[in-house]
């Protein structure tokens, strides 16, 4: 079906989802984790044609691991899931709640955003996982995954959606797109779609960011800094760097620049370096940095490359405040670092560093979902409004105002006949319904 | 000075206006308020300037009345900065504090959103509103006001740049475009501009929506309903439809289409359309509404309409269904009120009417950030994301995630050897800088 027909239909669906209670959407979440074992078979099979068709392909070996949907992933799914049930309902909650005057009672109710369109990587196991955030958060959903996985993503999609019609949701809540020209469709549908939320290659988001009105959620660059103050302890420095470089060099909360103070540098960079260098880390340089140490040089293209590789550029500054305009100028408003001693210096960087996640002698490789506990992570924005760092499911919700009077009436208030009283009242909703 | 330069010029201080603390933002309020007291005489005259030019092109009077900055809109415009000092900071506040472990604390904090750009209808008072209401958040802000009032609007610019100038506020926090060519420049500023708050018709708000690619804050139309239902009380709902119709009726909160549940068309129709004609007003129905009371007929332009007059449609409906779905198709999301005794009836429309505001019981009229308390109002949004319906200073805030760590890194976690605690903590952030 075309991506503004299933739009349509999962926006006529969505106020019911809005209204489902806890219990209801913990049911269908169990009914599609029994469903997703009692396919695994089928699943199988379906990856099994997506590998076969990727190694004919020629696919590098890191995109068919990520294809691969085995019995470890199709566990940790279901394991999602169990926390998912878990966790606490993020539709209903009572955010403020104020008598405007007797009788007149203003309550700020988180409820979902409506019809959320995610655009995934090559990744099946993504697939299970946004949906059950989505319904959970009591969202439709319009699913776009990588080619590659196509035939793992069509029975994961089917075996979902049966599964959740058995468990009482209304057809429609969740579709699968097929075609990119679905998606180039999808990106014109603002009438009728809430929030895109893109995932994969920055190159991608960017060009989705570009290409629609629709609000996005997500990023595009990782271009994540290390600050080594002149207080910055030289051991820690060589800890944090050598982890926020090495551990995991391909996401997007790797380091990709070092800013360091120029009093320490001659200190602290051979030895760093030369860590580095063990690791297999290519180091390009400032021209004061290669005064230093021996690197090739780096440019303006250095400042703002988001490597995903073992390559780390490094730039020698006079003071704390030039490695702040340095961030604010080419980072991507990702996650930034300060190493240093002086409570005073990192005060400073933490609070006008433009971030989403400004650390102090912590490694950039924090900066996730899971690691700040957020139970689920629907993926990290660089947004400034909205949702901001690691995303759970508190920002697949937005909030209504929901007004209880008796005949209350504005003129009463406009002569000065009646005044408003804005006292705050307890956070529970009138029973009703 | 172009519209691009001073976009990057205020992105450039922007880092320092979320380091402001409380008592220097009041103190530039207050700095602000005297120097706009003092300029009385200067203002008086750029403004006498502009409305005789407003006469000259034989404006029409309300535009003319909006127009004009009067004793008693100075004295408004005082009073309301006297509000804004004794508001709560909106900047600072510990959202959520999480221990990740052993000396690794993780603070959500508010913070300024950065630059937003305002553009405004001719009301020179607004320009005093917004960039109070901006400095009061620790944003920049570049503005941009009808040019029937240019001449005042440079006035109020220079004198409350000059008086935050005095009271030690960055240079550039603020600056005024002058040209339709700087507000086209301005939207397409999204490296340097943050959000966008348009405020104006709706043709021009709909414009700037569809022309940028920076989020955009605010409400293009107010087509709001009252869905009358079969239990309705016919007093009551007397009285909340003729103040949500004509109490002022050029407001984006006024009634435009009133949905009735056939079981009382009969009964409520006739009296209800005797006293809206006896304030004047038109209706438009529906065939079946056509049949109870003699009126022009609705066409589907008219379900669209946001009359801002004395102008009613009116479709009879069979189901509270049937009017929650009229409203999800035909409404913007801005504010629908039920009127009913039925308090199931009401809670179904409350929970799957997807707007902004959903009253019970109420007039439409009451949607507004003053009666809701918030204080102040930046302006009423229809996004589904960041803000929603009145928006106060909360609005203008956005929030960074804070690690404080003594050296962690991601390896440690990743091998076993240590696991992540995920313990609330008091939200106070530690003391430092």
């Amino acid at each position: 079906m075309q991506a503004s027909l299933l739009a349509a239909a999962a926006k006529k669906v969505s106020p019911l989802l809005g209204g489902l209670s806890t219990d209801a959407k913990n049911a269908a979440l169990a009914e599609i984790r029994a469903a997703l074992l009692a396919g695994a078979e089928r699943i199988n099979a379906a990856n099994a044609a997506d590998l076969a068709a990727a190694e004919k392909a020629a696919l590098d070996l890191p995109l068919r691991k990520r294809l691969a949907f085995n019995e470890t992933k199709l566990r940790e799914v279901c394991a999602g899931i169990d926390s998912l049930i878990t966790l606490a309902d993020p539709v209903g909650r009572v955010l403020s709640a104020r008598e405007l005057d007797a009788g007149l009672r203003l309550y700020q109710v988180s409820c979902p955003i409506g019809v959320i369109g995610v655009i995934f990587e090559s990744r099946p196991d993504a697939l299970a996982q946004i949906s059950t955030l989505c319904l959970k958060s009591g969202n439709a959903v319009i699913l776009k995954g990588g080619s590659e996985a196509a035939a793992t993503n069509r029975v994961l999609f089917e075996i979902i959606a049966e599964a959740s019609s058995r468990a009482g949701l209304p057809h429609g809540w969740i579709s699968l797109l097929e075609t990119r020209e679905d998606v180039a469709q999808l990106l014109d549908l603002s009438g009728d779609v809430d929030l895109i939320i893109p995932r994969g290659s920055n190159e991608f988001v960017r060009h989705i960011m570009k290409n629609s009105l629709i609000p996005v959620m997500g990023h595009a660059d990782g271009v994540c800094h290390i600050y080594v103050d002149k207080d910055a302890d030289p051991a820690m420095t060589e800890r944090i760097v050598i982890d926020a470089k090495t551990q995991y060099v391909a996401v997007c909360n790797a380091v990709e620049t070092l800013l360091v103070h120029a009093a320490c540098a001659h200190g602290v960079l051979p030895r760093l370096v030369a860590a580095l260098a063990a690791k297999g880390v290519e180091i390009r340089g400032c021209h004061r940095t290669q005064e230093i140490i021996s690197c090739k040089p780096a440019t303006e293209e250095d400042w703002a490359a988001e490597y995903l590789d073992l390559i780390l550029s490094i730039k020698i500054v006079d003071t704390c405040e030039e490695a702040i305009a340095h961030i604010n100028a080419w980072g991507s408003r990702h996650t930034d670092a300060i190493i240093s001693a002086n409570e005073k210096t990192a005060a400073l960087f933490m609070e006008r560093v433009d971030s989403a996640d400004v650390f102090w002698n912590a490694s950039t490789r924090f900066a996730d979902g899971y690691r700040y506990g957020l139970g689920a992570e629907v993926g990290i924005s660089t947004a400034k409004i909205h949702a901001r760092g690691p995303v759970g499911l508190e920002g697949l919700v937005t909030y209504k105002w929901r007004l209880y009077g008796s005949g209350h009436i504005a003129a009463d208030y406009a002569g000065g006949e009646k005044t408003f009283t804005h006292k705050d009242i307890p956070p529970r909703l009138p029973p009703a319904g």
